[in-house]
C-alpha cells in the first residue's frame, strides 16, 4: 500500500474518489478490499468509508460487504447529459431494437473513451462486451470512432499517444488506419468496424448531432458478422440517428 | 456562508458532499451558486470543485457553469440495489403501464424517504411530483406507506419524530391514523392513498419482497380519482408486485 512505506500525497478528495473507483472491481467489497483497491491504509479507509457511509455513498450490508449507495444513484440519474439524451433517444432506439433484433446502443465521448448509456438488446443477439454504464475504447468500437471522427484533431493524438491496444488482427491502431477510417467516417456519417473489439461481429454507428451541429453522441447496431450483409442495418442506424438528432433540435 | 464568520467544522468530506448535494437544487450551478448552496467559502468552493472537476464527477460547460458529470452517473448505474431491481421490474411494470395507462412506480425506502427507481407513465397521465430518482416522504405516498407498514417499528416513530407534513387535508399525520393505516396495509398488503400529497389523485401500492420474505420495494400506481372504482388497478398492482417479488425468487 502506498501509505505504508512513502508518503501519499493526494488530497482528502482524491482518496476519497479512489474509493468510490474501488467499485468499478465489483459491485460489493469488503473495508480491507477497499483499502487495497484504493492504496490506503486501512485506518484511512476506515474512516472515510464511514464519512460516505454516513452521507449515502456506499452502504453497509448485513454481512459487513460495502456497495455503492442509493445516494449515488440519485445522483447519477440526474446527470443532465445523460438524463436528456437517454429520455430523448429511448423511443428511436427501441424502434432500431425492433428493425434489428439485436444490440442497439446510445454512446457519448467520455475522455478517451466511449460511455455507454443505453443499451436494449434483442433476445438472441450476440455477447458483447457493451453494458450501459460501460466505457469502451474509441478506437476499437462504432461509436467510438464515429465520436472521434467529429471530435477536436487533438484527441486522436491523445488517443495514439495513449497506445491503442490490438484488441483483435483487425483493430486499427496505427495513425495512418486511424486517418483512413475516421475520413471515411466523416465522408459517409457513417461508422462500419468488423472485428474491432469482439470477433465475428460486426458495428455499424452514425452520430447525433444537437441543434448546432455538433455531434454530441453515437447511436449503433452490433450484430453477428453473418448478417452483415443485411440493408436493413445501416437505414435503420442512419434513421434513429436522425431522428433522434431531429429531436435534439437539428435541421440540416 | 458559516466559513465567513464561525469555524466550520465540517471534515473535507462532508464539504465535497455539500458541493454534489447542491445539484439538487438544479442541473447547472455557478461556482458561486455553488458556494453559495454548500455554505462554502469561494476559495474552499474553487478548489473542491476543481479536484471534483478533475475526477470527472462535475464537468464544467463553455459558459462556465458546472453540472455532474459522467463519472457519476457511471458509478449511479452501478448501484447494485437499483440495477438489479430495476432490470427485474421492468417487464412487469410495462405490463401494470399497459393495463392502467397512469403512472407506474417502483420505490424503495431510503432514510426516511421513498426513492423513486423507476416511473412508467401512460401518455394521459395526470401530473404529480414523483420521477425517476426522486425521493419523496414514506407518510404520504402510497408506497412510501407500503414500505413503512413493513419496516422496523422504530423508524414509524422517527417519522413521527421528524413532524409529517401535511400537504393536503388528507395527508396522514398523528401516531394513531398512521398506526391504523399501516395494519390495514399488514393485513391486506395493499396500501390505498387519496390525496395525500397531490390533489384529485389515489395511490394503489403492493410490497415486493425477496426470497426470504422481505419487503425491499413498493410498487404503486397513481391516477386521477375519477377512476378510482375501475377494479383493473388494484389487480394489476397486485400481480404487478407478485410478479417482481416471483422474480426475486419469493415463494410464499
Amino acid at each position: 500500500m502506498a501509505g505504508a512505506r512513502e508518503e501519499d500525497r493526494r488530497s482528502v478528495a482524491q482518496k476519497l474518489f479512489a474509493i468510490l473507483d474501488a467499485f468499478d472491481g465489483g459491485p460489493t467489497l469488503t473495508l480491507t478490499e477497499i483499502a487495497h483497491r484504493a492504496s490506503l491504509p486501512l485506518s484511512t479507509a476506515h474512516r472515510l468509508v464511514a464519512e460516505l457511509t454516513e452521507w449515502g455513498g456506499v452502504v453497509r450490508a448485513d454481512d459487513g460487504r460495502y456497495s455503492l449507495g442509493l445516494r449515488l444513484w440519485r445522483l447519477g440519474v440526474r446527470q443532465p447529459t445523460a438524463r436528456r439524451l437517454s429520455a430523448l433517444a429511448r423511443p428511436y432506439l427501441e424502434d432500431l431494437l425492433e428493425l434489428t433484433g439485436e444490440h442497439v446502443h446510445l454512446a457519448v465521448l467520455d475522455g478517451l473513451g466511449a460511455t455507454y448509456l443505453e443499451r436494449l438488446s434483442g433476445r438472441d443477439a450476440v455477447r458483447v462486451l457493451s453494458a450501459v454504464g460501460a466505457k469502451l475504447p474509441l478506437h476499437a468500437t462504432g461509436v467510438g470512432l464515429a465520436l472521434l471522427a467529429f471530435a477536436p484533431p487533438e484527441l486522436l493524438d491523445e488517443v495514439l499517444a495513449a497506445g491503442p491496444v490490438k484488441f483483435q488482427p483487425e483493430t486499427l491502431t496505427t495513425e495512418k488506419e486511424l486517418r483512413a477510417r475516421l475520413a471515411e467516417i466523416r465522408a459517409t456519417d457513417l461508422s462500419v468496424s468488423v472485428n474491432a473489439l469482439t470477433p465475428r461481429v460486426f458495428s455499424i454507428a452514425a452520430p447525433v448531432r444537437n441543434s448546432s451541429g455538433q455531434v454530441v453522441a453515437a447511436v449503433s447496431i452490433i450484430a453477428r458478422i453473418e448478417r452483415q450483409a443485411e440493408p436493413q442495418f445501416e437505414f435503420g442506424v442512419r434513421m434513429a440517428a436522425r431522428g433522434i438528432s431531429s429531436a435534439l433540435g437539428w435541421h440540416p
